[in-house]
Order: C-alpha cells, then structure tokens, then sequence
C-alpha cells in the first residue's frame, strides 16, 4: 500500500514538473489547431545549447574525476551503457507493431542517465550512512554519453539497411518512404527540407551494393552529424579547457527553461504521431516498467565484480545500480530528437517521465540498497 | 506646486528607463538610416518569451490566490478590464482623425495592468498603514488577461467588419489595404509575408455575405493565433503545472532584456509611423490624462460595492483602483504588437509611458487613498 | 627565466581560457567535416548582442565618468586608439604578403582595450600601493571605441579604393572578387548573401571616378552599417539613459556564453582560412610582440604630458599605458567580425591571444610600473 501511494505521489508529481508540463502543453496547442510556433533557426540553436551543455558538464565531470582509481568501474558504465540499448534493440524492437527507431531512441533514453535519480540515491544512501566513493557520481557521463552515441548509431545503421533493402526490392521510392520517413545523425533545417534530404538521399544510394551495408561509413556519418558533433565538442572542451565559468554563467542556467521550450516543440510535433502509439502503447509500459530495474540488476552485478577485484565500495555498487537503472529527463530528449529525428518523442519520453522514472526513484533505490547490505553487509 | 514638480520628477524618470530608451533608441536608429536589423526568427522567439512568460506569472498569481474568498473582487477586475476596452472604443476611437485599430491598442494597452504602479501603490498603502488583503495583487491577471484580450478580439471583429464593407464597397484591392493595412490575432512570421497574407486573406473574402460578420469564428482565430496562443498556454501551464523553478531561473530574469529588444524594433518600426499621429496627438494626450483617474474610479465603485457585500478591505479597494489606474508597461506592448499588428506602437505606448503611468502614480494613488478614507474611513 | 616561465605559464592559461577553447573547437569541428552548424539568424542576433554589450558598458562608464577632470587624458586615449590603428597600417600592413585587411583589423584589436588585462594592472599597483585616480580605469572607452571606429572606417576606405582602381584597370570582376572578396561596415545578412552583394555593389561603382575616393560617404555608410549603429546605439543609451538594469540582468552575464559561441563560428569559418596566414605567421608573431610594448610607450609618453601640465597622477600614466599596451579579447572580435568581415579572425585574434596579452601582461605592466616610479618618483 505504501509503494503503491509513494508510487502514485511520485507519478503526480513528475506530471506537474514543468518538463512534463510543456510536452503535454505543447501536444494541446496543436490538438487545438493553434498557429503558435517556434522559428527553426531557434529551434535549431536550442538543441545546439542544449547538446554543448550536455557534453560540458559530461567533460568536466571526467576531467575532475579520480580517472586511475575509477577505471574499472567506468568501464562497467560504458560496457551497461552500451548493452542497454542492444537489449532494447533485440526486445522492444521486436514486440509486434512496435517501430525499430522508436524502441532504439526508448532503449536510448533509459541507457542515458537522470541527473535527479542519481541524486535522489546519493541523498538516501546519505541519510542511511552507507559510504561511497565521492567520484561515484561522476561515473554518469561514461553511461549516459555511449548508451546515446550507441542508440543513434544503431538506429543510422538500421535505416541505411532498410534503405538499401527496400532499393534493392524496387519499391516505389514515394511509397516507401512514405512508410518510413526515418533519418539519423544529424537535425534537418526544417521539417520540410528534412523530408527532401531523405528523398535524395535515398536517390543517391548505390543500388549497386545490395547484400551488406558497410557499417564505418554510417558511424563515421553519425559522429559528423550536428547532434553528435556539439556533444563531442562539448566533451572535448570540457576535458580539455577550463570552461567553469562559462558553463556555470551561461550554458547550466540556461539550460532547463531551454529544455522546456523543446519539450514544448516536441510536443507539438507528437500530437500528429499519438496514433502510432495507441496500439503499441502497452508494450512500452512494460518495457518501461521491467527496463530499470533489470538494467539496475545487471549494472549492480558488474559492480560486485569491481567491489570483489578493487575494492569498490558498497555504495559505489548501490550509485552505479541506480545511474543504470535511471533514464534521462536531460541530456536524452534533445539528443535523441537530434540524433535520431525520425524516432517518436512521445514513445521515449512518455515511457521514461510516466513510468521508467517512477519505477527507478520508488522501487529502484530501495532495492538495490536492500540487496547491498544483504550481500555486501554495506 | 509639489504636484507639479512631483509630475515632472516622474516624467524625467521616465523617459531615462532603459524600456522607454531603448523605443526612442530604435526611432532614433531608424530615422538615421541605419542597416541595424533584428533577424525575424529572433523578433518571433522574443515575443513568444514575452508573452510565455506574462502568461506563467499570471497563471502562477491565479494559482496561489484564494479564489474563493476572492471571487467577487476578481469578477469585478474582469469587468473593469473589458469595461475599459470598450469605452476606449466608444470614445477615443470616435475622435476625428483618431484610427480605431490604434485607439483599441491603446485602450487595451490601458486596461492592461503595471506591475510597477501596483508595487508603488503597496509601497503607499503600507507605508501609511493602512491593511489590505494579502491576495489583493494577485487580482492583477483578472483585469490584465481579459482588458489584452478583449482589445485583441475587438480589433479582429472590426477588421473584420471593414474588410466586409470594402469588398461590398468594390473598392480596388490595392487601394482599400494601403489605406488600412490591417490585420490581428497573429503575428506575421517576416513583415514582407505579413503584407501579402492581408492580401490573399482580403482576396478570399466571401463577397456574398455583406451584411454581418459572424463573431465567433473571428474570435477561435484570434484564440489560436501565436499571440493568444502563446498566452493562454502561459496561462494553463502556471495554473496546472509547477513551473516555478523554470519561471525563476528563465522566464523571468530574461524578461526585460528580451522586452528592451523588443522595444527597440517597435521603435525602428514607429519612425515611419510617426507622421500618422501628429495631427492627432493631442487626443492622445487627453485620454491618457483622463483614462487612468476614470478608470480607477470606475473600479473604486465596483470595489465599494464588494466592501459593502463581502467586507473586501479599503486597502484592497484602493488596490483595484490602481490597478485598473495603471496602464501596462510590461505586458501590454508585446502581445498587443503581437496580437493586433496594424496597430501604431508609437501610439499606446507613448500615450501609456509619457502621461498614463506618471498620471497613475503622481494623482491617482494618493487620490484613491484619500477617498478611500474619506468614504471608508479606511 | 623567470620572466619566461610567467609567460609560458600565462600563455598555457591562455589557451585554456573557453574564449580561445571554443575557437580552437570551431576550427577541429570544421576541420573534421562535422555538419555542426549556428543558424544565421542566431549569428546575426548574437553580434548585435555583443555590440550593444560593448557600447553600454562604454556609455554607463563615460556617463560616470567625470568629464572635466579626465579632459585631457581622455583626449589622449583617443589620440592613442587612433594613432594605433594607423602604425599598423604603415607597418604591418606593408610587410610583404600580409593582407592590408587582415592588418587593419589586427591593428583595431591592439588597439580595443582587454578589460581583463586592465584589472591585471589595476591589482598591481594597488598591491605596490601607487595611488591613481578612481576614474582611470574609465578611460577604456575612450581608446577602445576610436580605435575599433577608426580600424573600421579605414578598412571601408581602402577596399572602396581597391575597387575603384580594379574597375579603371578593368579587370574581369570575377577575377578581382575571387582575389578580394572585401566588405567593410556590415554584417551579411547570409555568407552566401554576403557574396552576392559584393558583387552587385562591385557592379553598381561608378566608374566614371577613377581618381578620388570620397571618403565622407564611406565613413557615414560605416557609421550606418549594423555593426557601428548597434556599438553607437549602447552608447548613446548607456550615456543618455539609465540601462545599469537591464545590463546587469541581462547583457553582462550573457556576454561570455555568446562570445563563446560567436568563437565557435569564427573558429569554423577560420579552418578554410588558416592556410592564407602559414606564409606570413611569422610577422603577425613579431607584431603581437612589438606592438603592446610600443602602444604602450606613446601613451605613457602622452601620460607623462598630462602629468607634468594637469597634474596626474603617476598611477594614472601607467594605466594609459596599460590600456594602450592590452589588446581586446571582449569588444574587439565582435565588432571587427561584423564591421571588416573580409579579415581573417585567425589572423587578429591568433595574434592577440597568442603572443600580445601575455606580453602586455608579463612585460607591459611590470615595465610602465618600474618606468613611472625611476621618472615620476610614483
């Protein structure tokens, strides 16, 4: 009873948090047929701001961190990160009627890492007494940052196969691409053009090369895309220069209200696309129910791996359970809307804020910290 | 004597804020020829801020005020507010010379509320003691929303009307919108394109309906144009979600800034304007004298009736009145250059800033107290 | 050995410093055919941010300033900044290979006045205890702003010249833009609009006046382009009006965030441009070393005369000499980018940030100190 009215609080109050609130607003105002909208060249440096922040604050937190004493653990964030959006790949994206870009942007999202669940489980484990590494939080970037790179590679090299398969079958190029009006790698300049971009794109592919797509080319593709190019970027200043003042004066406050007026924008674009969901929708309530605390699961044996070989601590093992477990409200929207454009933002984002994020913070945290102190006496 | 040099005090204090500068700044620029010029992307991003924002503190006031026991304060500041508008159209519109889109704008612009005038206003009250309800500021957005509406659906119908009467009239096309180039409820994405939108829009014009203009629709089109749009949604969000953490590190601080460049383009685009008020300036000048005092007694009688009725404090009864006193300098000139577009900015906001706001505060608050205490020995 | 490793030690901070990061960024992300990129609008709003940042911060300093008593050391900070930009014309320019444009603007920069470098001084001597007027460091403007006008106008003059005389040769003008593509005064509306209008203006000179170059008209188109109108609107409204508000809420702290991202652009714009200088590196290296040391001796020598004729003081000559020997990381790259966008940045601010900030800081100012207390006893 307990859960279920600490779940129920939680749930009503991640639908009030202005995050949520615009998506939902944004959805009303083009049900409603409103003329309001947001000029492309603002969107288009909106997600621009929101990507260079989030690589800053990933870059900063690798270039203060213990890097020596953390590698292990760090290697096990990139390995979940990683895995995370393959079991995405091979489950979700299998479900009947569910689509493969939807399910690799959702897998995604809950590979990346929520900055609030984190410190929701660092604030616990603190009012416990459980003692963990103090760099432990920064081991969020080394899963939030692959699992997003992994999820738009992925879902380049799907698309390039399913291009190269669809030209091969000679469907009529309107057609098939009518059915599926997918890119990756790189945010159009409007929606407009971005739908001519796909057109030549599919155009110009060598007809020529039926049986195997050569997979480099498309990665190498997707690190020059826009979306991949300002996390990089991001990451690289912040590990290289000492960007503090800007990122604290400029990049971080800007952040959230800059994050809300892209939810706001993804919402209006979601409203034409709830249909897709209507018959699918119980599946990415399961996947967003069982998604955490198996990632958690898998993240906390790895972490007992580092705990028995090095030494990592108990509450280090709990933090990174909990970094797995989390999925993002940050860095993951504006990425994956930019990484993958032709994913549904109302499959990922409805899966994670309504159910994925609750399930984390209400039976996540409990439950790895239970099953620490009983196998490691933390 | 003191009154006088009181006034000027004002006055002078006026025309050196930055809001008022940077207006002057931009007519300024303009009548120099300068190829200064704010992208259009931008100026649209600007005022959907603007207006997002004067919509969440709306929202947020109407959230955390006690409705209840507010109520009957509340529907009169509603009153007052579109009660405004309409003398505004029955008087000052009917003065020769005077164009009824710039007087609606105007009144509007009147009806509208001034955050800094209502803050003097407590600033008074408290400094003479005299109590008030603690909700009492909060019946700001009950006069401001409807009078900014009211004014944007007004104009709509009369354009309307004019539009109908022309096409009925026969008049040549080009003619009838070089006279009138009108238009509301939407604004245009470039000033070019806004131009030929009248044009087609006049054009399609159903010529077989000459006698009536129906209402309704007009108002839905006003509702879902981007100004009302972009305010409603304001609204909604403060009332429904928690927006607070986004309003404060966001919304607000960047609302001045974002209103100076605002003010700035209104000002390159009154240069060429300005000629179209010199002959009619005086009448200006008369209403902005005699509105706010008529204003404020019109709601200084309502707030009589709601201190008779439900015990509504004088305090907050000098409260509506300077409320319905003052005339909107934050508020009012971005959603009405949104939201009635042919209207001249050098009209409503020279009227408000130059003689309103300093008649509202020099004469009307220390007059709404005086007979506050005259009447209600407050 | 000491003196040389302060300087290694500032030249390191130097390259991290985010200003130099997001340059050198932009360069890599370009140099790696990432299809990052900042819609123009964003570009356009973003200098005429800077600009008016730039022109406030001057006009708010002047209008505190007080006028009589720094007459005559305010008349020789804009002797200074002008007498700047016209050394490097007649030096740096002549040198053999290296572009007039590309002098012209790196001259304006050594020129512009680093507030960063100013406060350097600042602290020195008041650690050494020399006393200097509190309005010293208010003279800033009065070189800054002559110098980037005077780099401005006299790169309008010299390509107009360029053109006049490539028309009397008749060359094809294909031929002589490909070899020049020169503007001066403002910034293009797009880089590819920027072409086209080159090339109508080239088209539409008069070549019936083969001689003279009026050189009037120049200076008002100047004065008229976007870049000088916004850096003379902050000004104007930072002297007349009272803007300390909105500029302490809103231009201040967004300056370094957009200056980062206006580096961002440059640095990609840059990255086709590098190779202009690999011939000539070596005489921007040996100016950047000269220069500051130079700047600064005229200004102390000045300094000297307004000591011995109005009595200021010691402090206050090395100051000048400061101001004079810093180049500008904050108003100069802005306005030099929108005002001669034809120069290479990598040429100006590779200069400035490489090689003469750190000498005006680790020579310059221990230098003027030790010079002022051996002649003025200071």
């Amino acid at each position: 009873m307990d859960f279920l009215s600490d779940f129920f609080t939680l749930f009503l109050g991640k639908l009030q948090s202005p995050t949520l609130g615009f998506l939902i607003g944004g959805m009303v105002v083009a049900a409603l047929n409103s003329r309001l909208a947001i000029p492309d060249a603002i969107y288009k440096f909106i997600v621009f701001m929101l990507l260079i922040k989030v690589g800053l604050s990933g870059g900063i937190a690798i270039r203060n961190a213990n890097l020596a004493q953390m590698l292990l653990p760090a290697v096990f964030a990139v390995i979940t990160g990683m895995l995370i959006v393959f079991i995405g790949r091979y489950t979700l994206a299998k479900l009947p009627g569910v689509k493969v870009v939807d399910a690799i942007a959702t897998a995604g999202l809950f590979g990346a890492v929520s900055g609030s669940t984190l410190a929701a489980g660092i604030t616990v484990l603190e009012s416990e007494g459980i003692t963990y590494e103090p760099w432990a939080a920064a081991l969020y970037p080394f899963m939030d940052i692959p699992a997003l790179v992994t999820a738009i590679v992925v879902a380049s090299v799907y698309v390039s196969k399913q291009k190269s398969l669809k030209n091969q079958e000679s469907l009529s190029k309107e057609e098939s691409l009518s059915k599926e009006p997918v890119a990756a790698g790189e945010y159009p300049t409007t929606r407009q053009e971005y739908r001519n971009q796909q057109r030549i794109t599919a155009q110009g592919y060598p007809s020529q090369e039926p049986e195997r797509v050569k997979i480099w080319p498309i990665v190498q593709e997707s690190l020059q895309g826009s979306a991949l190019s300002a996390l990089l970027l991001g990451i690289a200043l912040g590990i290289l220069t000492q960007p503090e003042s800007v990122y604290e004066s400029f990049f971080d406050p800007l952040f959230r209200g800059l994050l809300s007026i892209l939810m706001l924008v993804m919402g209006m674009e979601a409203t034409a696309r709830l249909g897709e969901l209507r018959k699918v929708g119980q599946w990415y309530a399961l996947y967003a129910f069982v998604a955490p605390l198996l990632h958690g699961f898998i993240a906390f044996g790895l972490g007992m791996i580092a705990h028995y070989a090095t030494g990592f601590s108990a509450g280090g093992v709990v933090l990174l359970a909990v970094i797995a477990a989390s999925s993002s409200d940050i860095s993951g929207p504006p990425t994956l809307r930019a990484g993958i454009p032709s994913a549904n933002p109302s499959a990922y984002i409805g899966s994670s804020t309504a159910v994925g994020t609750p399930i984390a913070l209400a039976v996540g945290i409990p439950l790895f910290i239970g099953l620490a102190q009983a196998v490691m006496g933390g």
